[in-house]
């Protein structure tokens, strides 16, 4: 949302360090501050009271790499030692640890809170208040709602750890938990507030406290056409480039081959 | 609590935009920014770390209107197109997009991330995190507790919007998910850690993963009085001005007529 | 991790009491205000965008003290009448009210909301987005994980407050409610995503909605080296001091003996 966007330029209360890389044509926001350790790319946004490559040593010197264009929202902090790929859009007071590699336009809703050493893919979107624990491996296309965390310790507190792994185009309902180590398939649903301790099969919807196999995600009509509503990539596009949304008219026809 | 109030006046720190419309007796903390499109009301008080009337397109030029004697507690950022009757107050870290209309006398608690186009009326109170997504509709009097989302996509994600109807009295508890388009009737109340996904019934008690009738909510007992806890506006009167509880006492007269 | 820390001194925007008391070799943040009632031992670092002290009338002018040595990351918000032996660590845009008293290195994960009004052991760690009610009574070596509730009200709303008491070396995980007045026993773990509303016997492990006697927790085995996971001082010892490690080597020695 560029019309949301400051005019370029630095506001006059942000400190930013001169060792600090800066692309063209980026606004940088008031009482924000940019650490040494930064690239930015250009034509980026970085709203007020912001944080970017905060030190540490868990870094090992690497820089925070944020692709151009992005769009970071108020009141978040960035660890050195992490990278995004172009398009980046974050919600206000998102948090990113060091050791976080992403792909292209990752979505960071409000209130995220990622801890790092993990790998994000291509397009993926999360929502408000979503946790997401070290060494989780996110697909592409993955959507993540209000509320939901990825763990990692299978029996807390321990030295242990098994990142979550999501495949392409899966996703995950409001307020649900992720154990460790644990698969969710390809295109699947994980319903609302399930607690997730079994690997999920591609195109299932799974749910509950334990979750079970609910059925097949196929099943799941959509409310205004009465077709499936999984995959989603059928009927939903809002804000992916045109050659994404012709790869998924080839890989995802519509079953009656209705518009 | 107007006495954790800091002194009417604009810190030196804050940015104000002179298009700003701030109310007589205001005072506004360090670091604050309050951009063009806002008319705070007289007597608030927004504290240090603020953004008020943050701009967006998707508010259609409408302003930020904040009622006289607002509290609105730091790191809190409200969007424009907004609108709240007096007596706002909110915690820390209040997100609130555009398109919310709220009513008199609104609590949001810390970390409340309200994604706006919706509709709240008067005497709300929600606790900590509490997210509250697109088209709800929350009544008079309602009380929400820490953690709780209310959604609005049956099938995410897709372009389908159901708000959730939460109506007048009811309460719901920590940590509860409300489904797409489902109603709480009035007077009822969401146990803890609730999945919602059929409509409650007025003066009922639901819980558990997916939440099922539980009781009459008159069969809770207060573990005071032994009395029935709910409706709640029998013991509870904490925060409300003398006329409403003159109308409570003649609407919910206490069963046995003791006092 | 002190090498975060920026060098000692004051930094230029900060809005610092002359009437607040700040020891020898602190650091403090860009855009940071410390009101007067803070007592802030020496070697502390606070870092950007924060409040110290905040004040409220519910603290009684009791003063904000934070022992030494105390590293409090970004955003973060207390307020007077609070206090905090050394070693406190805090995550990113944590809120703690008035009238808590908690011991030696405190670990408060990003997000965290305290309410105050509570007491809190030694050597506490709570994860991101924990919410502490009134009057919760946490003992010493608890391990809390992310998004856990800790209630206090039975019928929510009321004046009733009956707080949450976990006692030593208990660990709750993953988005967990906790409901008021409950007796988490020492040693035990509430498995995640549980709604707890009996009280946990000492060396068990509960789950589910609402928690059930699951086993006792010497059953959980250690993923890597198949012994008991539980009590987790036998193979955990990230972060505590060498005293601390020698005692639990005495009170917690190996079942098999072995090292």
């Amino acid at each position: 949302m560029p019309s949301e966007a400051p005019v370029a330029g630095i506001s006059p209360s942000a400190r930013i360090s001169p060792r600090a890389q800066i692309g063209e044509g980026c606004a940088i926001g008031e009482f924000t501050i940019v650490h040494d350790n930064v690239v930015l790319g250009g034509g980026s946004t970085v709203e007020s009271h912001c944080i970017l490559g905060h030190p540490t040593p868990l870094a090992e010197d690497r820089p925070l790499v944020i692709g151009p264009g992005a769009l970071i929202r108020s009141h978040s902090v960035f660890y050195e030692g992490s990278s995004f790929g172009p398009g980046l859009v974050t919600g206000h007071r998102v948090t990113v640890r060091e050791k976080l590699a992403a792909g292209v336009n990752l979505q960071i809703g409000t209130l995220g809170d990622f801890q790092g050493h993990a790998t994000i893919g291509d397009y993926v979107r999360t929502h408000s208040s979503v946790f997401i624990a070290h060494h989780a491996q996110i697909g592409n296309f993955v959507w993540i709602f209000p509320h939901v965390v990825l763990t990692d310790d299978p029996h807390p507190p321990s030295e242990v750890r098994r990142g979550v792994v999501v495949e392409d185009y899966a996703s995950i309902a409001t307020m649900s938990a992720i154990m460790p180590g644990i698969r969710i398939g390809a295109r699947s649903l994980v319903a609302a507030h399930s607690l997730v301790n079994k690997d999920v099969a591609p195109d299932t919807v799974v749910g509950g406290v334990p979750a079970r196999f609910l059925c097949e995600s196929s099943k799941i009509l959509h409310e205004q056409t009465g077709r499936p509503a999984y995959p989603w990539m059928r009927h939903f596009r809002r804000g992916y480039p045109g050659e994404i949304l012709a790869s998924w008219a080839r890989q995802f026809p519509d079953e009656g081959g209705r518009p």
